[in-house]
């Protein structure tokens, strides 16, 4: 037995190849891939110290092959490491995928891939022939849409890293009387996380009032139900009442399209003090639109799970802003794929 | 108006970030905005000059909304260029994406994406734990399985460079008198080639009875039917007769574990003359399993489809090849992700 050729690297070449095309096919296999690897708790199995495909699997209830195969691939895609047949979590794994790190979204990706959701792209040419989502007349905007109450009870972990970051950019510990909008509030905790910063602050939340369960149970935990208070409906139609000092959006506008912005933009506008300010967390890609990569392409999910909504720009932002009456929209970027635009009364 | 804060580039960290992870769950999008591309035939669209969303959409017959917003995500996954809004084709997708080019396999993420394909891996963690393919005892493997004639048209495209990189490998257009047996011939084109290059071949074609259609027209086609002979049926069953020159076996073992790869390759190792030779395109990984990338994977592939077939090293087959009694087994690299493995009797 011998080995006659030694094993050649193929040359480089700047010829076009098939391989970027195989992946983007085979892609789906890395949602997949990291799905299965936070329902099999494969994370905190590995972070627990289990290193080699015997004991991992034994601690997954798995077989020793799927695990050994899962592995690979998870190493390949960036979030294991490997030496000599062992494994271990790559940084990225260690901080938000094993259940016992206090950053831990590993419930994320079992969510964010329910078929509910991944449906909204099973036929994508369909979907950009009609320029809109085929799930339903209203995509996932309609009233009291049961996956809001499981995007409030799943993101939350993912949540309060941002929602420290706007209470510190609002300077909210600095603040005397603070009136507070906090509108689709899901899971509240922007709101929250404002009123724990200041005492003084009230909260009033807006959202389904099937989620707004939610808010009230993380409210209460967070110690500040006295100061919060929630109005159950459509932020379009619910009467928000008046002098507010600050009215939170987050990850709210880019459900819709810019003359429905406006229009919610005009109510909040009136519902501001003078010098209150609309805060608005956002996925804000640059002019070019293909840029940072996941700002840009949160497009594509607006595409596939609503009839109108998308990723606008910070020029877009400007105009709706200007056009509700708004006298500044600045954009301040974050340590996290969003970005916050502020505007005045 | 005034915009009162510059936009800050985020600074760059080295703390882990939930950024990776984000692109692997919405990685499926990935896969299905390659297959909307193809379906709506964007790219020859784009090839044949439209540039701009709205002449674009027009000829794809789509929406204009859904055009850009698949347009700038195709263009962050590095298939289209973009430019003052006026998109163009990369070098990979007008070689490989526009309909137009010779080299053009627009049909192949339609048919790699298949529900019958990609619901192999809808419920990973399942697979995972029972360490095999659930879509049925056989997965893709079941006698005349509907997927292989599916396979044997839409796979052939790709095939041909490597079909020529074997004939040239081989010497065929040298050879005097030349036997080939082509196991699991599919669309028949690794030894129609070699019957293409060399006027003295006779090319013996296995698959099951409803694949070998397609290899038959095939064979047709490229006007060798008269050296064109088949054999229908299981590979494991059939009688190949003797006296082999070759026996090509094209992403064949990947299928199977190693004992049966050996079952298999003692019955090649029968059917070959004294010095003739067995030759394996396949996915070869390095011995870390993990690289290169794309051969790495393929076991992913076999997991989710087959109740036990893999992506094999070097010294895999190595150890395969020499206890079916071959006395060598080399590597040789190619310029696309498969590499050939050539052993010696």
């Amino acid at each position: 037995m011998s080995s006659s050729h030694p094993v050649q690297q193929a040359t480089p070449s700047s010829q076009p190849t098939p391989e970027r095309i195989f992946e983007l096919i085979n892609a789906y296999q890395d949602s997949a891939a990291l799905k299965a690897g936070t329902e099999l708790d494969l994370f905190t199995a590995i972070g627990e110290g289990n290193q080699d495909p015997a004991s991992i699997a034994r601690r997954c209830k798995a077989s020793e092959r799927g695990i050994r195969i899962l592995c690979d691939y998870l190493t390949i895609a960036g979030l294991l490491t490997k030496k000599d047949s062992r494994y271990g979590l790559a940084p990225d794994a260690a901080m938000f995928l094993d259940r016992r790190s206090p950053a831990s979204m590993a419930s994320l990706p079992g969510f964010l891939l329910l078929p509910a959701l991944t449906n909204a792209f099973q036929d994508l040419a369909t979907v950009v022939r009609k320029g809109r989502t085929v799930m339903s007349d209203a995509g996932t905007l309609g009233p009291e849409d049961p996956i809001w109450v499981e995007f409030a009870r799943n993101m939350a972990p993912l949540m309060t890293f941002s929602a420290e970051l706007i209470a510190d950019l609002l300077k909210a510990s600095e603040r005397k009387k603070w009136k507070v909008l906090d509108i689709a509030a899901s899971h509240g905790l922007f709101g929250i996380t404002l009123a724990r910063h200041n005492p003084n602050a009230e909260i009033v939340a807006v959202d389904w009032a099937n989620v707004l369960q939610v808010a009230k149970e993380n409210a209460a935990a967070a110690g500040i139900a006295g100061r919060y208070r929630t109005l159950p409906g459509s932020a379009f139609d619910v009467d928000y009442g008046a002098g507010y000092d600050v009215v939170l959006l987050t990850n709210f506008l880019h459900h819709f399209d810019m003359p429905t912005c406006e229009t919610l933009l005009r109510k909040v506008y009136a519902a501001l003090s003078p010098g209150g300010r609309a805060v608005a967390l956002e996925f804000v890609p640059n002019e070019d639109r293909i840029s940072p990569p996941i700002a840009a392409k949160f497009s594509m999910i607006m595409l596939g799970t609503t009839p109108s909504g998308d990723a606008y720009t910070h020029s877009q932002y400007q105009s709706m802003f200007r056009n509700a009456g708004f006298k500044s929209c600045a954009l301040h970027s974050l340590p996290i794929p969003e970005q916050i635009v502020v505007a005045e009364k």
